[in-house]
């Protein structure tokens, strides 16, 4: 039998690695013929678009780049199937194109999305009696899919935010005069990369001294408030927040000089960060700078944590071993079941739980004032940040792997 | 004899490195009895803010930590000496405060700016008989000090643009979709650290598609046309603009639906990338993003090139020589002797000939288009880019060095 496996959504640093493990583990039983790749996600089944992965993944060295490169060597998509009922179509155009090359199992590797198509697609299989598996493989940088512990992904960019937090702190500290700096961190509705910044505080930093979260109401006036207090212990205040943290157009309307319309534009054209960045100027009247980490989040992989990419690689390989249990619509899962030492299990979770639905940041985990996570928080992510991968340079930059020939349907 | 040493400007990865090769190699000379370090910058002189640099550095940890560690740890300023004809009561203070301490040499490690200080001491001391020497070290990431083939802080910040928009051009060109991605890098008056951008090339990368330098006037009108061109073959675009890129308001309002006052507003509100993110929106419609490399491309220590901090520590030690020699009025300068292999020799040049001036990228580097630079300006960059250090990592996240005490005068 063959197989099919496919990455979609939003690039990570660990996503190439479950691509890995899905191919390599695979290539141990001799009841798997042939790995294919699709193209661009499920869009690749769509349109035929699909690649031997054996002809793009040839040799050691590749497996070694690979690892280490970030984004999706075989591209992603946004695409979110259609309620099968009502357009089949679709649907049998990717069993056609499983049946013609005789793949018995589809694997994607993605987040709520994702799982959303893992699950359509196995109750169309269900449905129709057609014996294909699906399988979903975690990932995403947001760490908000129910019923895993963590997603792949995630590690490496906290890893990320909690390295980079540290050196801008050096930077902004610089100075004898006082100071706010507002880094905006991604996740648009759950604050886990936001919360991740506090890592820092391990190493003895006090920074950063303000974090506000997605998953909490936000206070500008309070905000103001919690700066002017910090800044008074520690000159240049560094504050963590969530992109998704939203502003109150009555508050700021009643409270600020510069009003809801111009705050509001601002917002629209240039983030959170910067429209506080904006705000801040007005009331305090200090040095304020925002800065936003963008998708330097998601691809850092020069950056990413070894315990990421192995688990990633892992969890790869587990749905192969699930597949060949002959589980259908799942998830592959990650279960802490030690924290000291770390230890995971990995299981396999029924997909309808997490399709569409979202693991946010515990209310438990997040103090009172709504402005700092707690120490819980700091334990939970610290394990996933370990370990520095051996990285492979080449003229003084990361080495990454790049295709030799363009993939089919793809420029 | 004692001496001071100060760090001024914008911070870097390599500001630290040149601190301890002033400290340590001042060490090494029976002449020499006190390091003294001036807290942010001139300043620390002025209001008698000064450390004894053998009791904040007193182990070998130090010393490794303090090389890894990016910004200043004596702090900076941004203060600029007035005229001493007019006002000779900031110098009277300074002189003051050296003498106190016996201090006969003052070492000032910083960029155009910094020199305009030592070239006023120097002319202060000598025009008053006063046996006080005044040496520049050069720092800057912008790399646009005159009379040195480059500077400590280059290196490092193009190691870090070049690792970063690789993983950028991953990260853009997952999806099947055209898109355009515009990343804004620092270089208010020079292109240089723009142009660094280029080296990923050498490992046979395509993008950036197009680079464009604060020193060639820019033509929104020709830029979107460059995009346009680009994109039919490459699909993802990247681009590298310095943020000193100034667009013209005239030929917006001839040429563009959002008007001037539209992207004048955007401008300033929020740089030059995201102005031309909203024009591309409008006139090409695709899917664009910008991105801001901000105070990462000064601060990321994690990924400094080995050579600059090694030349910068060097560069440092070579200044107590000069002293030493009897040098005054002069910076420290590296004159580039051989490229085949890569080597380079420290000279003293005249501060006077680099204070307050400004080394322009060199046009001939440029591409006639003015959308690209050239092979020779890769050839440049390439050597100063080279080697890792060997990092101690804490937690899972770099060790920094942080002060056990306050430094006089700062919180």
């Amino acid at each position: 039998m063959n197989i099919v496996v496919a990455q979609s959504g939003g690039p990570t640093c660990a996503i190439n690695a479950s691509l890995l493990g899905v191919f390599r583990h695979a290539g141990k039983y001799g009841e798997i013929d042939k790995v294919f790749g699709s193209v661009n996600g499920i869009e690749g089944l769509i349109y035929g678009n699909l690649v031997n992965m054996s002809d793009i993944i040839t040799t050691d060295d590749d497996i070694e780049l690979i690892r280490q490169t970030p984004s999706t060597v075989l591209g992603s998509c946004r695409y979110k199937l259609p309620d099968y009922k009502k357009e089949p179509e679709v649907y049998e155009k990717i069993v056609n194109n499983m049946k013609k090359n005789d793949i018995s199992a589809f694997f994607y590797i993605g987040g709520n999305d994702s799982m959303d198509t893992v699950m359509k697609l196995d109750a169309y299989f269900k449905a129709n009696g057609i014996d294909i598996k699906a399988i979903g493989i975690p990932k995403t940088i947001d760490n908000d899919l129910p019923e895993t512990d963590h997603t792949p992904g995630f590690g490496s960019a906290a890893k990320y935010v909690a390295t980079t937090m540290q050196e801008i702190t050096r930077d902004s500290s610089v100075y004898s005069i006082p100071s706010v700096t507002i880094v905006e961190i991604m996740g648009r509705d759950t604050g886990w990369l936001t919360a991740s910044s506090a890592l820092l505080r391990v190493n003895g930093e006090s920074a950063p001294h303000l974090i506000y979260l997605s998953e909490k109401p936000f206070s500008c006036k309070q905000f103001i408030a919690d700066v002017k207090r910090v800044q008074k212990k520690h000159g240049a205040v560094i504050v963590a927040l969530s992109e998704g943290v939203e502003l109150n157009p009555d508050e700021i309307e009643e409270n600020f000089q510069s009003g809801k319309n111009d705050i509001f534009g601002h917002k629209y054209l240039a983030g959170v960060a910067r429209s506080l960045e904006k705000i801040v100027t007005k009331e305090i009247g200090c040095k304020v700078r925002s800065i936003e980490l963008n998708v330097m989040q998601r691809c850092s992989s020069h950056l990413s944590s070894k315990r990421d990419i192995t688990e990633a690689e892992r969890i790869g390989g587990a749905a192969i071993s699930a597949m060949l249990e002959g589980k259908t619509g799942v998830m592959m899962a990650f279960k802490r079941v030690s924290e000291h030492p770390y230890n995971v299990k990995i299981e396999a979770v029924d997909v309808n739980l997490v399709a569409n639905r979202v693991k946010y940041f515990p209310t438990k985990w997040i103090n009172k004032k709504g402005n700092d996570v707690t120490k819980d928080a700091i334990n939970y992510c610290l394990p996933l940040i370990q370990g520095e991968q051996n990285f492979r340079m080449k003229n003084g930059i990361p080495q990454h792997y790049v295709l030799r020939t363009a993939l089919p349907g793809k420029k």
